[in-house]
């Protein structure tokens, strides 16, 4: 039911976009679709998808078995090991779609030129086009189904991280601590394939906001930034916390409450019709306000759900309207190159009555 | 030293091949040749390369520390949060390296039509075609730092299933045993990233042979397939073994015994100068012989690097030769549907002596 109705969702963007049309690769967006999980591998998946015709599934002979008991009815066309034929395979599968000369969306961030040329090579004169923004438009949305998947990954997160804590304190390493992490994340239910590794910060590190963890041991003084997620039934979550270790200066505590007043002001500026530059900049309008505009060097934040990382993207030129059901980060920091950086991030899903969060673990800091 | 050495080789490769440049996103090669690793988001992330000129890097502001302390020289094109500048940037990097109406190569299992369609605005007339093959031909060769990381990412995969198989019996679930595997992995030095989820299968699950673990519990008679692998410093490991849960019946015994004898043909079979179709050959013609030809379905390995697949694929068509540093998978099995399946699988490296596995963990029955 959730995938026909989501196929549907589809059918009806594709029916007023003038896309005849959209292909897919090995993904989230086709797992969304169909419940499917490929790897992304040198054997190429394409799922094509058009009004009021069966999709049509591309796939190695060795995945068949996935598609048992599926109540989605596709026209399926399996290949086998050896490269050579595989092109004939999707010339065969494409061969009667009555493409020629249409407008074929795809997802130019997921699709590889490995399904694109097989595409091209089967029915010249496609015109393929960028789609992302259709399915980010259905994607954006979350069901109830979805919703509660989320709740679970940030639970697990925070179960996670509470669980790791009592070996955080000076002396223990980056590297360490992270191993822990991700150890505790699996215990607390987590799909193995997390989100992103954790990152696991301290002192100048923790000025690097994409800094992986290192063999640096933690010591008096430093500012700890962790990042960390978990992975439910495909859908993740992504948090941020900071702390402190011993006794940090007084700017790395004051960067701190900077910080924690734009999480909240980015939280609370979230709420249906609200455009996400509005957002972005709620947040940062206080940091600049502060005095350190010029070192939280990051948009504000990014939606999440089957990717880490999707639309809408929480950026100062991004006027892209939030609707009640999109779910995404709001993480605004103050990097110090050299010293200490803070960073507190937050997942939140726009209702009927603003924003709220999802993550509720405390945002203070604290002291290890 | 390494990362320019690699470089150079592939400049070679270059002049010999017609390529002007080649072109790389985010990934395994672009680690390969850099030391640098990005991830794949929306963000691209591209390196140019061309002889006897600095390679251009084209990457987010937010990833230019990454750079900080690096011997190797890149002209760097940065740009900031706002997608749409990004195409002024790309424009910026490639204009003045005349490139137009040149062959520059790229890898189609890793380019993104979002990196291709940055590249084609900022140059028109770029005539891309697939250069993996020169890739491929660098990064098979293994040399020593390589097969280092390669031994240590098989020898945490063996003590992890190792410190596993405790738990292994009748009544638990595949999940369960999937979950303290990721769990095992990580203790024993693996990064978090591994190369794929591992599968757990019983009984009429392990005929399947891309089984995802289930909540089915283990019971008498079942064979038990268990596929797993460790990262270390990027590199791969990829293991297959099976079990024996209770008393399987007598042809589940039967066919363990003739996939061990496979396994130990397709070991044997790999030298310098042998090629990829004689080593599945090998394989297969103990499994045919035995009467189960049909039921070993798939190609018997794949090579293993940076990548958990990658170049030269070891499957019946595969005239390419194998050569001294080649590492890939020897993997046979056979599948009863609705029943049981077996598959070992060994990481091996083509020597001076012929191959060499790296995995020496037993591969006969183990009952438990």
């Amino acid at each position: 039911m959730t995938y026909t109705h989501r196929m549907n969702r589809l059918h009806k963007e594709l029916a007023t976009s003038g896309l005849r049309a959209m292909v897919f690769n090995a993904g989230p967006t086709l797992g969304y679709l169909t419940g499917l999980d490929f790897h992304l591998m040198e054997r190429p998946v394409v799922l094509v998808v058009f009004c009021g015709e069966r999709p049509v599934l591309i796939l190695p002979e060795l995945e068949m078995k996935k598609l048992e008991g599926r109540a989605q009815d596709f026209q399926v066309f399996a290949y086998g090991e050896n490269p050579e034929k595989w092109s004939a395979v999707f010339r065969d599968a494409l061969a009667g779609l009555d493409l020629a000369g249409q407008k074929i969306g795809m997802e130019p961030g997921q699709m590889r030129m490995l399904e694109y040329q097989y595409l091209q090579a089967a029915l010249t004169g496609l015109d393929f086009i960028d789609g992302s923004g259709h399915v980010a438009r259905l994607r954006a949305r979350k069901d109830s189904v979805e919703v509660a998947a989320m709740r679970q990954a940030v639970q697990i997160a925070e179960q996670a991280l509470e669980a790791t804590l009592p070996m955080v304190k000076a002396g223990v390493s980056e590297q360490a601590i992270a191993s822990e992490l991700v150890i505790q994340l699996l215990r607390h239910g987590s799909q193995s394939s997390l989100p992103f590794s954790p990152i696991v910060a301290a002192g100048e590190n923790s000025a690097n906001p994409h800094a992986r963890p290192t063999k640096r041991t933690l010591t008096d003084g430093d500012l700890l930034v962790i990042d960390w997620g978990a992975r439910y039934n495909g859908y993740c979550s992504d948090l941020t916390r900071t702390f402190a270790i011993g006794r940090p200066d007084q700017e790395s505590l004051d960067i701190h409450q900077l910080v924690l007043e734009a999480n909240r002001a980015g939280r609370a500026a979230g709420r249906e019709g609200v455009c996400c530059a509005d957002v972005d900049r709620a947040a940062r309008e206080v940091i600049v306000a502060g005095g350190y505009g010029a070192q939280f060097v990051h948009r504000t934040g990014h939606g999440i759900g089957l990717d880490c990382h999707e639309h809408p993207y929480i950026h100062g030129d991004n006027l892209q309207l939030l609707e009640i059901g999109t779910t995404y980060t709001v993480e605004p920091g103050i990097y110090l190159t050299g010293h200490n950086g803070v960073r507190i991030e937050d997942d939140v899903i726009v209702t009927e009555n603003g924003a709220e969060s999802l993550s509720t673990m405390t945002r203070e800091l604290r002291f290890l």
